[in-house]
């Protein structure tokens, strides 16, 4: 904030905003108009709602979202609504978690969640990851670790992201997927509760390939240990901002008591505009705009780093299928953190960016301060392609310092 | 909820819900259209806010509560909104308190408030009230023990309602506010830190008498101190559910810092409602409607208490000028608990309450099993007038038992 105020003609490629220009104003002005004029329901908007969430919200939430999923066991009261799926997080967090309680993440990964577990106490400790996500042998690996240092019963719970990765833009693999159901449940049968958390906060914002099914679908044993969190704020809007998590029954009873110290709920009238907008298909039919939105930026941001850091030796990265972001991976001398030259530089230049090592655990694979995450959300492709050109200008001075 | 099912007549004078009949229906029907019809605001609204909260919200609220305060020194910058106050009461808690630290409320004090603090390992310890709020002596002797039991650094906070207590009913006199600013000035020229947390949630739901003024606007020092919370859900609408807290300056940042790990600040299109019905004057024009008709609610249960127990020896209760709750006392001996015998009189009979032992902190004051929280929030003046008749049977039955 401080730098976009010294800098006006800055760029921000750091924040995790949403695209304004496909933002569904017609959709929700129906909305309004709806709720405005239907006064049994405006009336029910304006009082408190349940704990856990509008009832008629949840079930067309499954109806949208798992009714087509093979095997598909999703109930109501194993939903809990949220002013977004992030609050979901905290409230697990919140709920599961005692002090040197241990969650395993991926290397990198979502930066706030890792804010939330350190500000509880808990430890996090990263694994591997690659274009497929969360490497599996590298998972196994740190967890024998553990358990051969007596500390299996600290472990709490695995969390991914699990279509177009915050902050990796790595999809997990149908394979990767099963294989990771199999070591939870192998783990819960030798060591206890663990849990699997799947954020799939940008699972609808694929822009090129198949869908993959979710990770709560892919085994019978798998709703038992899988909490599964979703959200309208990325495919519809984060100033309604609704979002679900699906957890394991047992789980219910005390997510809700400990809610009801919070919040007593999300606000009731942000579910009703959601579930209006979710039953007259309008919010399906916003999809395609608000996707192909999404993949006009992240073509133009791929095609400004092709065009612009291709020759650059020691710089990576990878081409996300969705979601907003993507990972770039510096040559390894270059320290892209706020302490670095390249932040200096870039600000001097006009761009800004998220810098990659914020988004490591304090435990496991070591921090990676030659990275950064790019964000497409938010600039319009021209904005995108300037910023990359400047980031490749502050780049390029810093690779020929070096090789002076 | 499952008494509810079994005994479907019962009359819940237990929820701390709001009364359906005077939501702003029509206020709030204008300004969904107004957003609806107006694209630039709802684009802006359909966006992430800040951690904050909307800038001219939060000027609005200033121009509202706290321009015609005596030596006004709101800004702004120390006003944080959230999705309902308690949201705040739980974001200072995170932020401020560890394990093992101290708050001081009185016996008996607000429920919600009481389970957060124990979920955070925070220790509550209860000073006497009365019908003039939390009492000054019995509060210092309190601080004084601490002192010298060596707890002083573990005293953060005392938390106090000020008008129309959740559950008591009483107000915080004058004469009491200036006195406990004092205790708290004295307190941290001695030992360091300590706020005053002054909840105003039911302040203009006042029904008779004078407004007293805010305790931050009563002595100098005192907004370095008192954290001011404030709601629109009692005075406007649960379900759009916007609350403001004005904290001292040196707390802000830790604050958006816990925050900004929960959920990136309130939902932008609430407080994006709410604006349109302060700055439109919507929400002043409703204010008389509904405390006329908490008024009539009131009255209806203080003249039904008058009518079916007064008779009933060792039974009393205060009358307050504001607010939902009544506070029942009962003879001694009675225990109105979930366990004892009235509750099972009760729900047989028809009519459900909140029993008061849930109201007392874990340390300090005795708990009063005796007790009970009534709500004339929800229910129509007839229903109110029935549950407490339905009540007085339970009562009496039980005491011409005690007496044979």
């Amino acid at each position: 904030m401080a730098q976009a105020l010294r800098f006006p003609n800055l760029i921000s490629l750091a924040a995790g905003f949403v695209d304004n220009a496909t933002l569904p104003c017609e959709a929700v002005s129906r909305s309004l108009n709806d709720l405005a004029c239907d006064s049994n329901r405006l009336r029910k908007s304006l009082q408190y709602g349940t704990a856990a969430g509008l009832d008629e919200l949840r079930q067309a939430i499954i109806d949208w979202s798992y009714a087509e999923m093979p095997g598909h066991t999703v109930t109501r009261d194993r939903m809990l609504l949220a002013s977004g799926s992030n609050q979901l997080l905290h409230l697990l967090a919140e709920t599961i978690l005692d002090p040197g309680d241990i969650v395993i993440v991926a290397a990198p990964t979502y930066f706030v969640y890792l804010g939330t577990l350190r500000s509880m106490g808990a430890r996090t400790i990263s694994v591997r990851s690659d274009q497929d996500g969360m490497c599996v042998r590298s998972l196994r690996d740190q967890l024998e670790q553990l358990a051969e240092a007596g500390q299996a019963n600290r472990v709490k719970a695995i969390y991914c992201i699990t279509d177009f990765d915050n902050p990796r833009g790595s999809t997990l693999s149908l394979e990767r997927r099963r294989e990771m159901l199999q070591v939870v449940e192998d783990w819960r049968k030798e060591h206890g509760p663990m849990l699997l958390i799947s954020d799939n906060a940008y699972q609808h914002l694929r822009y090129n390939g198949e869908a993959l099914p979710p990770m709560i679908s892919l085994s019978d044993a798998a709703p038992d240990f899988v909490v599964d969190l979703g959200t309208f704020s990325k495919v519809f809007s984060p100033g309604i901002r609704v979002g679900w998590g699906i957890f394991p029954r047992e789980l219910i009873e005390a997510l809700l008591d400990v809610r009801s110290n919070i919040d007593f709920g999300a606000p009731h009238i942000n579910q009703s505009l959601i579930h209006s907008a979710l039953t007259s298909g309008d919010l399906m039919q916003h999809l395609p705009t608000i996707r192909k939105g999404y993949q006009i930026k992240r073509d133009a941001m791929l095609e400004a780093l092709n065009e612009h850091m291709a020759d650059v030796p020691g710089v990576h990265w990878d081409k996300p299928a969705g979601g907003m972001y993507v990972w770039l991976r510096l040559p390894e001398h270059m320290d892209a953190s706020e302490q670095g030259e390249l932040w200096r530089l870039a600000t001097e230049h006009g761009v800004l960016y998220v810098p990659g090592h914020h988004c490591f655990a304090a435990e496991g694979q070591a921090v990676e301060c030659n990275t950064i995450r790019l964000s497409f959300g938010v600039q319009t492709p021209e904005s995108i392609r300037a910023g990359i050109e400047r980031l490749a200008h502050a780049v390029k001075e810093l690779s020929a310092i070096a090789v002076e």
